[in-house]
C-alpha cells in the first residue's frame, strides 16, 4: 500500500455489504468506495425505491435503523398507515423518512438525472465521504423462481419472507445494463477490492453477473477479498443459507469459498471466514485462495470496524507475502489468485 | 323540493368550501356532490398535488387538521424533515398522511386513471358518501401577476404567504378543459346549487372560467345561491379581501354581490350574507338577487351544519316564492334570478 489514503472498494449488497463499508469508512486514511447491488430495485406507488443502495447510504450516515435492520432509524409509519387506508399495497413498509429519499430519487430520475447522480446527490447531502456506486445506471432486475413460478425479488424476499425455496434466478436486464464508469473506476484504481459478507447470489451475484463486471475486477491491480456470508453453516441474515441447498452447493464457509472459486475462476485471492469456521482455513486455501478466519459477526460499531481492519490487513498481507508493488499479477493472467495463495 | 333526498350540489375551494360542504354532508335526507376547484394543483417532488379537493376530502371524512387549516389531523412531518434534509423545497409543506393520498393519486394517474377517477377512490376508501368531483380532469394552472411578475398559485399563495398584490389572475389550460361528465350531471340533477364561501376570484372565480360551466349552471333547474366569503368588509381565511382592491369591486358583502352580478349576469339568485353585513341586504338585492343574513363564520361543526341549513332553507324558500316546482324556469332563459329577486 502506499502511504496516501488506501483506496478500498466494497461491492456489497444491503446489510451485510452496508455494516462491512461502514466500518471501512471508520478507518483513518481509507478513500471507500462502495459499489452496490441494484438488482432489488422495485417501483412502488411510483416511487423509484433502491433498497440495497439505501441501506448503505443510510448505514454510512449513522442512520440506519438498527432494530428493524433497514430502514431508517426515528422512522415514523404515517404514510404506511395512510397508504394501508386506501387500500395500497403495504406489503413492502416505508417508513415516512424513507419515502423522502425515495421521493427525491424519483423526481431527480424523471428529471434525467442518473442512479449515479442522483445517488452522489443524496450521499452528499448526508454528508457522507465515501462514494456510493449504483453497479448500473440501467435497471437490472432479480427474479427469482419458486415452485409456482417467477417472482420479483422483493415480492420473494419481503412480500413471502423469502419462505419458498428459491429454484432458479436470472437478472432481468442484465445483459443491457454496464458497470458504469464510477464503477469501473473504482474497481481499477482500487488498493483493495472486498466482496463483503454480503448473499452471494443476489447481492454479489447480480453485480457480478454484469458484462465486463469480471474481467474488470480480474484485471484490476488489487488484491480481491471475500467476507464469507455463512458462519457456522447459516447466514447472519437472510437466505443465503437455503439458497445454497436449493441451487447448489453447501451452506458452510467452505461452500462459500467453492461457489466463488467454481463460478469464477481466479477472482477471489483471499476469503475471510469467521473464527467458528476456522476449521475450513486449510480446505479453502486447497481451492486456491488465501482464508484467515476471525470474528466476522458484526453487533456492534467497533465489531464492523475490527472486521474492516482485520480484512484490510488480510489483503495487504496478501501482497506483501506475494512479493510485489500493487498491480503485483499481470492484470491479464487468469491465475492471480495462485501467489497469494501460496502465501497464505 | 321532493320528499327524496335533496340534491345539494356545492361549487368549492378549499377550507371555506370544505366546511360548508361538511355542514351540508352532516344533513339528513341530503345528497351532497362537491365541484372543487383544480386550479391550485401542483407538482411537488413527482407528486401531483390537489390542494382543494383534498381539503374537501379530508374535511369530509372529519380528518383535516384544525389546527393548520389544510392537511390531516394526526399528523407527523417526517418525510418534510428529511426532504430538508435532501435540500429538496420545502415552502410547501406535506404532511406524511398526506404524502400517501399524493403517492395514490400520483400512482393512479400514472397508470392512466382520470382525476375523477382517482378522487372516487379516495373517496371511497375514505368512506365518505358524498361525491367529490375535480371541476376538469385537464390540468388548468391558476397563475397570478404580481408587481414583478407571473408566480404559480400556490408560489403565491403559500411560498410568499400571498404577501404581493395580485394584479391579474390567468387560467392556463382552462380553454382546454372541460367541465366533466359528473360535474355537468352534479349541476343538472341538482335540487339547490350553493357557491361556497371561498374566493371569488381563484376558487369560484377558476371553476366558472371553465369553457360551459356558467352556461349549465344557468340552464340548471335548481336555484343558485351564493355564501359570502367577506364578512364585515374582511376575508374569513385568504386574500379574498385585497384581491377586491386590487382586481377591482369593494370587499364587502355587497361588493361580493356585485361581483357576481357584473362577471355572471343571472347566475346568482340569492346571496347568504353575515349577520355583521345585514345592512346590505337591501342594495344586493337592488341587484336582482334574494338576500339573506345568518351567522356564516363557521368555527365548529355546529356552525357548518347550522350555516348548511340556513342556506338550503334560503334557497328551498326562493323556489316556493317563486311558485313553482324545480325546474321552476326555462332552462334556456337567462333571467332566471328574477323570479327568486321578486319573491325576496
Amino acid at each position: 500500500m502506499t502511504d496516501a489514503n488506501m483506496r478500498v472498494t466494497v461491492l456489497a449488497g444491503g446489510v451485510g455489504g452496508a455494516k462491512l463499508s461502514h466500518g471501512v469508512s471508520m478507518l483513518p486514511d481509507v478513500d471507500l468506495s462502495v459499489i452496490v447491488n441494484t438488482g432489488d430495485d422495485l417501483e412502488l406507488h411510483g416511487l423509484a425505491i433502491s433498497p440495497d443502495v439505501d441501506t448503505v447510504l443510510y448505514t454510512l450516515a449513522g442512520l440506519a435503523n438498527a432494530e428493524t435492520g433497514w430502514g431508517l432509524r426515528d422512522e415514523t409509519w404515517s404514510a404506511h398507515e395512510m397508504l394501508g387506508r386506501y387500500g395500497a399495497p403495504t406489503w413492502f413498509r416505508l417508513g415516512d423518512r424513507d419515502i423522502a429519499t425515495h421521493l427525491v430519487r424519483t423526481s431527480r430520475l424523471a428529471a434525467g438525472a442518473t442512479p449515479t447522480e442522483v445517488t452522489r446527490e443524496l450521499a452528499a447531502a448526508l454528508g457522507l465521504g465515501a462514494r456510493v456506486l449504483p453497479m448500473a445506471d440501467r435497471p437490472v432486475r432479480t427474479r427469482i423462481r419458486i415452485a409456482t413460478g417467477w417472482l420479483e425479488l422483493q415480492a420473494w424476499f419481503v412480500g413471502r419472507r423469502h419462505a419458498d425455496d428459491a429454484l432458479e434466478i436470472r437478472f432481468d436486464g442484465v445483459d443491457d445494463a454496464r458497470p458504469t464508469a464510477a464503477v469501473l473506476d473504482a474497481v481499477r484504481s482500487a488498493d483493495v477490492i472486498a466482496l463483503a459478507p454480503s448473499n452471494p447470489f443476489i447481492s454479489i451475484g447480480t453485480i457480478l453477473a454484469l458484462p465486463g463486471m469480471v474481467p474488470a475486477l480480474l484485471g484490476a491491480g488489487a488484491p480481491v477479498v471475500g467476507v464469507s456470508p455463512i458462519v457456522a453453516g447459516a447466514a447472519i441474515k437472510g437466505p443465503a443459507d437455503r439458497m445454497f441447498e436449493t441451487l447448489g452447493g453447501e451452506a458452510s464457509a467452505l461452500g462459500v469459498a467453492r461457489h466463488y472459486a467454481t463460478r469464477y475462476p481466479g477472482l477471489l485471492d483471499g476469503l475471510v471466514v469467521d473464527v467458528a469456521d476456522a476449521a475450513h482455513v486449510p480446505a479453502i486455501e486447497r481451492l486456491g485462495m488465501a482464508a484467515m478466519a476471525t470474528t466476522t459477526v458484526m453487533h456492534h460499531d467497533i465489531d464492523r470496524r475490527r472486521l474492516a481492519e482485520d480484512t484490510l490487513a488480510f489483503a495487504r498481507d496478501l501482497v506483501a507475502s506475494a512479493g510485489t508493488a500493487t498491480p503485483r499479477v499481470d492484470p491479464v493472467a487468469g491465475d492471480r489468485g495462485a501467489p497469494a495463495k501460496s502465501g497464505a
